[in-house]
């Protein structure tokens, strides 16, 4: 009754435990300011006798006061019941079956899943020898394979927290001008290197955003920024009224007041520094510009386990030899109890 | 950059106008109960502080309300951003490439579009000759065809309105027992059949619900009920996250508060007695057992066209030489609005 392929698939989980302390999932749980919620509360409340109504079928609401945000039109964004959504209708409007998609290794999982959902196969370099991207043989690798319609950077990459520079980012989205070069900026807000002026020069890229890692994962928003044509494209493979109302509202509402945010987002950039300097002489932090830092470390398991018995939830990634944990940066209290947690584990041994 | 296919694909958008009566979507536009509406606006506020951490990945808390408004499993349900999603993840866990889906023509546009967007193809009988469905015809035609994986059949039609006999679903349902049989219960609270039976009684069936019809067409908001391993295989092509945190908070909040809104449903069924009846002397009506009546006539251009000028908001459909206008019930006072004129148009003719 269904498609063999599904024999080798799982739903899509994520292990979770009693814990006292959550940093596994890139959320930013600092609280948000009393006026904003109050703002987001009035928007709530406003638009509660307009549920009985469709939202707007391509929310167009949303995309102007983006477009307001960025200084751009309307017509430069795409919005996505998360972007994981917008990954889906990049590949399903740039691949055909068996086309490929290209990834750093590793990267967000989802590109990964995506295409095999698609039947899209995955080609991929692997960074994990010095974490660092080798531009050139990315270049090759690409350009090597025609079938590879889509290439997927995200920057800060997830799980390392590691941003590319935008001349290397340049360099590849310059190289195949006939290819979609998707440039996943979910970290942007924690990250020093804009790269929004890559969409503007070039015509074959999107950066796609998220409301999730700044403090509204519970609303699924993303957004993609790209020309026109790009848009035009991605629109015709969109599924109508994709985002709900109230979604619609709360994102709007989080731009209007998008400085009432900067407290929050300066707070974990000042903790990752804190982290990663307490944390240094005692694990291999990687350079983060993230909302999260990320420890190599061939006891990656116990270090887990040990955290998990102290209630403390955290993400591990394994990758053949290389053992990877990737702990969301929070509230400096929470903070605090990891680091405490880590250096005892290391002090223990 | 993007498949060739796509050159024929354009963004599905529905016409629309500056309008007083907005008849064109099927929503549920009369007002919430004031204390279903407090209800709603207590479930938000309560949440507001949990929107920075993900949606529940899988909507659990809201399986298990279903589970206890409908006496089943939690298992036996999955949650989709709109029916559109569920339909969607149906056709990715059945179809191949160039398998078919069949449908009644006409019914839901969603299905075909999905279809085609899969490169899954698309079989279906003609019911515009007398608008009713000749199940042996169904059977016969599906039979003929091993590659029709999936069939979709909504009853009440969209947009006949017309419901399928319960023994009629039965007889297709089980003629096929190695293919998926989805019914499309959209309309389900305006309907006197009940076909959840044949959800418990077949293994290949399932049925499709929204809150999009009932006033909650902006939350985005549909559910599947089927045996749990047809769940568990829609399961592994859902992605993550998929239903947002208030979504799922109102929808929970409208189940366990679903006798409020049965006053609402029963003013509709009672005002499509009262349309129906003051409108068959002067136009062909169907049979609706949905929240909207269909008009079939020739003229049905140049009466949308008079309505629209009136600034009333319908849909049109034109199915080779019939024509059909599908009228949403809203508040009395508005349908009054519509009576009136569509009597004045045949009169003035």
């Amino acid at each position: 009754m269904f498609r063999a392929k599904l024999d080798s698939f799982s739903n899509y989980s994520t292990p979770i435990f009693e814990h006292l302390v959550k940093a596994d999932a890139n959320e930013n749980l600092l609280d948000y300011p009393e006026d904003l919620k109050v703002l987001i509360n009035y928007a709530l409340q406003e638009h509660i006798k307009s549920l009985c109504f469709y939202p707007e079928i391509n929310s167009q609401p949303l995309k102007e006061e983006l477009a307001k945000f960025y200084g751009l039109e309307k017509e430069n964004f795409i919005i996505g019941n998360g972007s994981d959504q917008l990954i889906q209708l990049i590949i399903q409007a740039a691949c055909e079956k068996d086309d490929f998609i290209f990834t750093l290794y590793p990267s967000f999982t989802m590109y990964k899943i995506t295409a095999e959902l698609f039947d899209v196969n995955h080609s991929f370099i692997d960074i994990t020898q010095n974490w660092e991207i080798d531009v050139e043989k990315v270049i090759k690798k690409i350009g090597q394979n025609d079938k590879i319609k889509v290439v997927f950077i995200d920057t800060p990459n997830n799980p390392t927290g590691i941003a590319l520079e935008y001349e290397k980012l340049k360099l590849i989205a310059e190289s195949f001008p006939e290819r979609l070069i998707i440039i996943d900026n979910a970290y942007g807000e924690y990250c020093d290197i804009d790269y929004l002026d890559l969409v503007l020069k070039n015509k074959n890229v999107i950066l796609l955003k998220t409301f999730s890692k700044i403090g509204f994962a519970g609303i699924r928003c993303g957004y993609g920024i790209a020309n026109e044509k790009i848009i035009e494209n991605l629109h015709k493979v969109k599924p109508p009224y994709n985002v709900n109302t109230l979604t619609q509202q709360i994102a709007i509402t989080v731009l209007e007041n998008f400085n009432k945010l900067k407290d929050n987002i300066e707070l974990i950039k000042s903790e990752r520094l804190r982290m990663t300097r307490s944390l240094q002489e005692f694990y291999f932090i990687l350079p983060s510009q993230a909302n999260f830092i990320s420890i190599v470390d061939e006891e990656a398991d116990s270090i887990f386990d040990y955290l998990k018995e102290k209630k403390i939830l955290v993400k591990k990634f394994n990758m053949g030899d290389k053992k990877l944990l990737r702990i969301t940066l929070g509230k400096p209290k929470d903070n605090d109890i990891i680091l405490e947690n880590l250096i005892s584990y290391r002090r223990g041994k």
